[in-house]
């Protein structure tokens, strides 16, 4: 399990390394490593399934003492090994899986805009089929009916699309369209960051004001979203702690291989405000 | 030079993977490593010339293939290796450089502010000490002095910190409050743009708009600059070509290991605009 240096190396693969969240996520793993004397083979897969398999494999033939997979979809299929490989963010395969409490943090979101008077609400989610981007869904709208009455119910619309910039500024863009004509969405909640600052990119070419017209919420907290204008309201994932319960996992099999979910935390900043007064 | 599955494995090392030039650098890398049949063993240096050391050694263990290293600092002493070692970006000791011509792309940053009518110009350039950021400055400046003439002339002072997006927005301030109360800076010119974005950032804050009030460039054009409020005018590095060269370097041990200086290109979008009328 360790090479003839006496260290261990620790393979880690992801869809993309120029996803913030992602670059993030593999330096934090990268320091866990180097504070227990390891190092970090990083794969890019490309979100595609095929490189992924041929990764691992490549990766099993070094004697790689483990494999930290962020699957980059669903549809991953994975090979089999006799190395620990532990799942992160998004589950590979039937390997355990080391993430955000999703449901959790989406209803947080939730509920912070309910408490600021939204009652009519967009949510963009990731994309279907990919179930990190369900379980926010889920727990966005699951929360969304326990606070909606009749007697002061809230209107959830659910837009879908990847996690990236343009995204966020498409579907934005169908979102806050008919808002400049008068449609009464006040807040728009979504499944990323990047979905969020392209919604932000969005509202500003159109002309509406974030937070004075509509509020907008993002999910993750990548280092730009204190950054951009306004600065983003969002749900920070806890990337220390990802980092080194997965480190912990990969390297000593003596942790019984089980799930582990780890809740988030709501970073309120600009990009959030009272529901404005309609009607 | 190769491992026991017949594949080249090349090692990088980058001061921190989170900088979006980085993170998109490494993606190129690995792209470029893949289309060759090879794998890349990433490391952070936290920007520490002890962890770089420790890392090219622990690498020279591996059976890697060749390093390429974008040096964290140039107080970087390199550990002697017998194995090919290309340096990339900024040169790590005396090991053969890829780099964008950084010299030829300043001076196609002062010349697009020169054309647009700026004569009052802020240049901020990277850390004291670094040589990649002295050779912007210095490609920067001889270009303002070529355009200055007794009849016309240029002035520019000069600002100095680090290439993040922190420094963008404490040296945007200094710059940028004199502007507010009359100073006739029309123009800042930054060596990264997460200065620039740090720039936009805070003249956002102070209530200074880009580019009516001051037009502002940027250098590297990571994807960010085309999302940022306003889209950001930068100087376009030539991040795939910079990729393949040094691949083609550390594979390939027949070829001269000579420094090669890449050209960029200057991208101009919506933060620079013609100089407002003064008194």
């Amino acid at each position: 399990m360790v090479d003839h240096n006496g260290s261990d190396v620790v393979g880690l693969i992801v869809p993309d390394i120029t996803n913030p969240f992602f670059a993030q996520l593999a330096k934090n793993i990268e320091m866990e490593a180097a504070s227990r004397g390891a190092m970090v083979m990083l794969s890019n897969s490309h979100d595609d399934p095929d490189i992924e398999r041929k990764q691992i494999r490549a990766m099993h033939g070094r004697s790689i003492s483990g494999v930290i997979v962020v699957a980059g979809s669903d549809a991953s299929r994975p090979a089999s090994a006799d190395i620990p490989i532990v799942s992160l963010d998004r589950r590979y395969g039937n390997y355990p899986l080391v993430a955000t409490d999703q449901r959790d943090g989406a209803g947080k979101v939730a509920e912070h805009l309910y408490e600021l008077g939204h009652r009519t609400i967009a949510y963009l989610t990731g994309p279907e089929g990919m179930d990190v981007a369900r379980q926010r869904r889920d727990g966005f709208v699951a929360r969304v009916n326990q606070l909606s009455t009749p007697e002061d119910p809230i209107e959830l619309t659910i837009h879908s699309g990847p996690f990236d910039f343009e995204t966020g500024e498409a579907i934005g863009r169908e979102i806050l369209l008919p808002v400049r004509k008068g449609a009464r969405t006040t807040a728009i909640a979504t499944a990323s960051d990047q979905q969020a600052i392209g919604v932000l990119r969005c509202a500003r070419d159109l002309g509406i004001h974030v937070p004075q017209d509509v509020s907008v919420v993002g999910f993750d907290d990548i280092s730009m979203a204190s950054l951009v204008v306004p600065r983003l309201t969002t749900l920070r994932q806890p990337i220390e702690d990802l980092a080194a319960a997965a480190m912990e996992r990969v390297l000593d099999p003596s942790i019984f291989p089980a799930d582990i979910a780890i809740r988030g935390s709501l970073v309120v900043r600009e990009s959030t405000a009272p529901a404005a007064m309609w009607g």
